[in-house]
């Protein structure tokens, strides 16, 4: 028997087991990957938090303000990075995904299921971002013209498993996940 | 006494002590910033090691291997965010930098000091990122003319504290780290 960190598909499942465990468990590591986009010629990274991971589809899901910086950025360019440092697996997870921003109806059964204290991170007045002359000088507001669902189809995978050997290797959707050992 | 969240200047003093205690302190949060950069019209990210964090010229220091796709990504645009989640304090801290790449001799002060462990991360045969038949056909040297330090000219942060209230306050370089609250 070989560990899972010593094949490629060792590697691509314990990647999507720990994707899901993210999503049921708060304490998990997977649980908020940073979020990098580009916006203005600079990167911009920031915590989210992880609400789906689809391994059949490969597509994992994030809300955020729809009035946010992150989405004016990605209304210029739809693509994200998305890191984790799964510590006790040793294991980074670096993602790249186009995303769809996604709102209204389409969006109505993740705003039933959130709940009323999650629904305050939606709506907040004034928008995200905008100066404040006294850091409490807003108002919280739980606003579904405000939530957002970015649908983040991963386009690319790499994976470096850091035990007593590193271990590097890399996944391509346009490759049908088919897993390439790299130099770490 | 107002708490460190609470004002613009505690919130910027709390954010120096901490990148100072992840240059010290394997174990802290700020030990291991996301590094994001562009590549292709893609973001990019990934864990680096915090290694010096100056205030006074708000400078951060980070190592690579000059080799690596990272390097490749700062020489067409030389611009990073780093990120870090300290957990505990419950702060966010987001920073945009102009990313220098220093090789050789100016930098052969740090290498002296990594010790001979540290200096196995650096000058790995093929070069990282090389297509492998097998995970480990690689070898470890321990390289200086692999060795480079990026060097982080911060201009702008953005910090958010959640806690009972969520604030977030950001500071640039160009308006001489004034800080400025923001809806969160």
């Amino acid at each position: 028997m070989s560990e899972w960190f010593e094949t490629l598909d060792g590697l691509h499942d314990r990647m999507w087991q720990r994707l899901s465990r993210g999503v049921a468990d708060a304490k998990s590591p997977s649980r908020q990957p940073t979020f990098a986009t580009m916006r203005d010629g600079w990167p911009e990274a920031r915590t989210v938090v992880l609400r789906a991971a689809t391994r059949e589809t490969a597509t994992l899901e994030v809300y955020t303000d729809l009035r946010s910086d992150k989405i004016e950025s990605l209304r210029a360019t739809p693509r994200a990075a998305l890191h984790v440092w799964e510590d006790k697996q040793r294991l980074q997870i670096r993602l790249q995904a186009q995303v769809e921003i996604l709102s209204g109806d389409t969006v109505a059964d993740r705003w039933e299921k959130i709940g009323a204290g999650g629904r305050q991170s939606y709506g907040k007045r004034p928008d995200p971002g905008t100066q404040l002359d006294s850091a409490l000088d807003y108002e919280i507001t739980a606003s579904f013209d405000a939530f957002a669902v970015l649908s983040c189809r991963i386009e690319a995978i790499d994976l470096t498993h850091l035990g007593d050997d590193h271990r590097r290797a890399t996944y391509r959707r346009d490759a049908d996940w088919r897993g390439q050992w790299r130099s770490p």
